[in-house]
């Protein structure tokens, strides 16, 4: 009979859905090792986290987060929090010897991050940082195309993440739906929550990056808080764009952006190598762009994949050809995963020591655009 | 508190699948009047009716549908084997006063279809039959379109469903994967597995299609029967299209194979109207393409709309902007307005009566390419 | 030295444009084996055929095609009058000895159309019909494709030419902007002027057509005649859609209208054979599709193929790779081949023969539509 | 009567041949004030200079580019040739009092381009820099929609420009062909050639940029010469990637490299501004795509323009809507401004000393990227 595990979720916004959805939907369509539990969720405001917990079948909810670490009956804690929150539970519940998952980006900046790694290693607790988009079907083939050295030597990576949300100067800052555009609860602006999932996808298939020169832009410089109903500085970067090498010798292009009108929510990646080319995007996250020039000459173009076959990464696992997945379904292969190496006994991928490289990324990034300079990516 | 209702599903294919996970998504996203429980999965081979029900968190299992009609716990019956066995289990439910979701299409054939009819009209049971894609945002928001006049007087409905899987000789008959290419399992090839999803969209959004002209053809003429063990002769259709009018003066052109190399399940729909025009297709379902003449000139251009907003039809139930949903939300959101619709004691759209006139369509598809000649559609 | 060709063009519309510019241009990207001449314009209104003439440098101009016909000094004619001009001339043409050019669609009707192939024939003059779409490089690239066998055994053959701007009731009939919308001067509606297009392009690439079922409409019913100053009935097809069988087993669908708004000229056409599949559009004309199954199934997908390479049908000649040529292009092609075959006593497609069965088949789609049955294709 | 214009044609490589085609084509479609001539045309080798003036029609043709710029009966020159030679002709040419209209980039250095403007403005002679994209109809198109304000404030400027012709370490430097890689000959790589481009539109349609900040790379170290015939240090750049601030607070970001395998000459833009976005690609260059948050938000999505209508820049002058012109268009469109301003005495932008605002940002660029460093831009 299938072991139980017991989760307890930290956070009820909008990553806290998504988690909650994935450990309800995945043992209908997975063979996993567990049966996941849902006990308790933690949220701020009492009458939501009671709301949260009916509608998404939690036994219980709690105000206070560290009842769920210090709770015995709990295996893994969720961190769906702000970034500021991040380190604080995630040490205290490593501590506690709970397996984690944590939302990304890990930490406010690196200082945080190190003594996060740490707390896990030191502990000795699985844990995981929920980098999702490289568990799109589409994304996880290009890596897989990637390893299967169809690229041959790269010479380009480029990545871009546009988002047109923050234009109206009406947008606040802070609290529960507009906390990304305070700087104490997020630590930075796009570069955190945008560039870092372009970073952790791009170190992943490409490998290491060794220095950035970057530029960031606040185009909206005082915004109302609505913690503190005053008009405040905004801290965050906007926009911020860099420039980087890899170890591998190929170069780095990646943006990101708030100001892009039209896009909603525009990751793109490009690969270019020697004998083939990658591109994606998350607007049509099903699909892969593949370009293989050992193709005959009058036949050779762009190929449009549509990423639903069986042979597809988790593709066996739902419908049937042409029929598409959605944004949430990265979050299903991600526990489904998770909880098969847990039972295993075998690390999954990107660990906190993981995102902590893609800290070092971000904090150069925030370095680099601050001197107005080249900087060195810390090796982890 | 909210009322329970009590689910029996029969058939745990591929729809089976379908219908199981919309009842188990559907209260958390939506504010549901009923809280679904799935009570019994019913499915010919026992050890395969047992795993479902343990998958899907069924809490029991049978093997002869009687049981699950006959069930005075069970308030709904999910109707998902193949065709020729939807009138029999159909009429039964109805006169136990079972509430019915019925996959299509409704009936092998227009006389089962019309008893199908009568007999939940008699019971006056609820009655819904599963034509999903009507309930994909873009093509809500197409049929919302339509219904706000944009497009003004429509001239040119333009259909297609498009596949490829059986192009191989080596595909069988019959069975529980191919039970849809044998004559006596499904009734027809492409006009009731294809076509019907197609002329129930068109004519809930360009109204009724008055007379048909049609060709069919079967491309390859024997195949294995998995049943028989046999060579047997193909009874069903490969490919049809057909032309037609509509009643509002409109002309409709429909295609549909399983022999368009390259298409896995690529429904279209084009619709041409005096002041706008709408295209949208399956393999990028979170998508519609509009052309609107009022533009100025010189900005004039097809929109692809990526119906993703919170202001699109269902969409303020799931993610943020940009973030796609897939093909299995669309039977969430059937199950939804269901269940809400059984609440208020209000039909549900599209019901049998509704499937039927689409049954005539097909039925009329049919015998004008058996006799080569136009065919007057019967009226509902 | 290369030897003078001495060119009369009849008719200075959009095609006489675009006839008198592939003159023009030849020479410069082609080794030609001619000096073409523009020696005469010839046009209705005298001071609008002067000014045709200076604009496009012809040696001189006359306003009766007579002249033509009959001067001693010119080689080739070419037609781009409205159809129900072509016969004449081209008899007139032909009994005088000169090589022919002849716009499409060949004539008013099959009668007319089997006179003039009787002409040509017993004059023994080399004669072409301008179906410039052809010479388009990637509608030529796949006949290419066909011819090598990279598609298998044909399923289907889709096409469709898309226009939209008829749909106001205000746009007249008869006249220089307007005869295509007049039966006497057109013979048809889109069945002659577009689908003339769409069957030569398909019977070159997927052989004969054997037999038609068609359904035309005319939905402004009277339009203003632009001659007789009245408002007068009209006899032309605003659409046309038939579905047919070509002799090789495989499907035809085909539409054609004037009233799909957003689409200005969109002729496009899908092939689906076992092993691959080709689909183009005239949008982006420099652009083909192509999907061949026996690529490895995770990398399998559509291409887009950029036909700019210089591998590519008649694109040596122009750029270099990445830089589309358009429309006009295509004539210059058909000029190029043209002189080419001239040179050396052979024959160049399609001719009036070859365009005979193209008449053929709209004649049969007509009277198909006109009797509401299907209708045998008379063999050439 | 149409006065005459002479014109010497210095150099008959690729542009050559689109200058010429220009000439010949530009009397067939505009109205212009001039018959240009082409008098003499001026190549190294004499064979190939005598083949150049029969195909395009010159009068005559000759090896020394001084009897060109010294020739009385010469009223325009145009220089075609490799970069490094073209200061020294614009200068003579100048000072003989020429019309000129010269290749881009406009010199190899600042310093050359310096001395450039000065000569052509104390001669006071008409001049042009062959910036060809700009006159593309839909990059024409973008600059008018920005002018009316349709984007409102500007945020983001991003341009690509990605070949893939060098990967292969086969390919030489120096030479008719490959001059390009020739850090003699083309002064830099893909700044020069490439992104001298992208920086013209952008500063045209966006304004001035105030400062840069560049990485470069040369990936392929060493290629054979073609003029020495041995293996030699490749001095240009092969990629480079820079971001900057234009005056107006936008943020530009710039890529260009010819290792981008799967795109031949893929020029992009995109503008985001406070309103409205506009993106273009040369791959289909008769296209731009237009967000306009404006729109009704159900039906807002990025449009795809065909650029074809008689209300688009210089498409009335071409075919009907719907009909597609290529890249050699804009060449003519360049023209026949030119001409038309000539008769006028009015100056044709990008002028010599707007070209050397493009110089200046070049400079900065390989400067930047040498030094590692943000560089300013020099205010012209």
């Amino acid at each position: 009979m299938t072991k139980k595990l017991n989760i307890g979720l930290i956070g009820y916004g909008f990553m806290g859905r998504t988690h909650s959805n994935a450990y309800h939907k995945v043992k209908h369509f997975f063979d996993i090792p567990y049966d996941p539990v849902l006990q308790v969720v933690c949220g701020l405001v009492e009458e939501e986290a009671k709301a949260f917990a009916e509608k998404w079948e939690y036994k219980s909810y709690v105000t206070d987060w560290h009842k769920v670490v210090e709770d015995e009956n709990i295996d893994v804690v969720e961190i769906c929090v702000p970034n500021n929150l991040h380190a604080e539970i995630a040490i205290a519940a490593a501590r506690a010897g709970k397996t984690i998952c944590c939302e990304k980006p890990l930490a406010l900046n690196v200082p945080q991050a190190e003594e996060m790694v740490k707390a896990v290693e030191e502990a000795g607790v699985p844990n995981l940082v929920s980098f999702n988009y490289r568990r799109v079907p589409a994304v996880t083939l290009a890596k897989q195309l990637i390893d299967e050295g169809r690229l041959g030597k790269i010479f380009h990576y480029r990545a871009n993440f546009l988002q047109d949300w923050t234009i109206s100067a009406n947008v606040p800052q802070g609290g529960m739906a507009t906390w990304r555009l305070d700087i104490k609860a997020a630590g930075s602006g796009v570069t955190g929550d945008l560039l870092a999932h372009c970073i952790d996808t791009a170190m992943w298939q490409n490998g290491p990056i060794t220095d950035v020169c970057a530029m960031t832009e606040t185009f909206i410089k005082e915004r109302m808080h609505t913690e503190t109903g005053k008009v405040e500085p905004v801290g965050i970067d906007d926009a911020c764009t860099f420039f980087c090498h890899f170890d591998n010798g190929s170069l780095g292009n990646f943006e990101s952006t708030r100001y892009a009108r039209g896009h909603k929510a525009l990751y793109t990646f490009e690969i270019n190598g020697e004998k083939a080319s990658i591109a994606w995007d998350l607007h049509d996250l099903h699909r892969l762009s593949y370009f293989d020039h050992s193709d005959d000459s009058i036949v050779r173009g762009w190929r449009s994949i549509h990423v639903t076959d069986s042979d597809m990464p988790y593709m066996d696992k739902w419908w049937v050809p042409g029929l598409q997945i959605g944004y949430e379904h990265a979050f299903v292969h991600q526990v489904a995963d998770f909880l098969q190496n847990l039972a295993e006994g075998k690390p999954t991928s990107p660990d906190f020591r993981e995102a902590l490289a893609t800290q070092y990324v971000c904090d150069a990034v925030l370095t680099s655009a601050k001197n107005k300079k080249w900087e060195t990516v810390k090796k982890p």
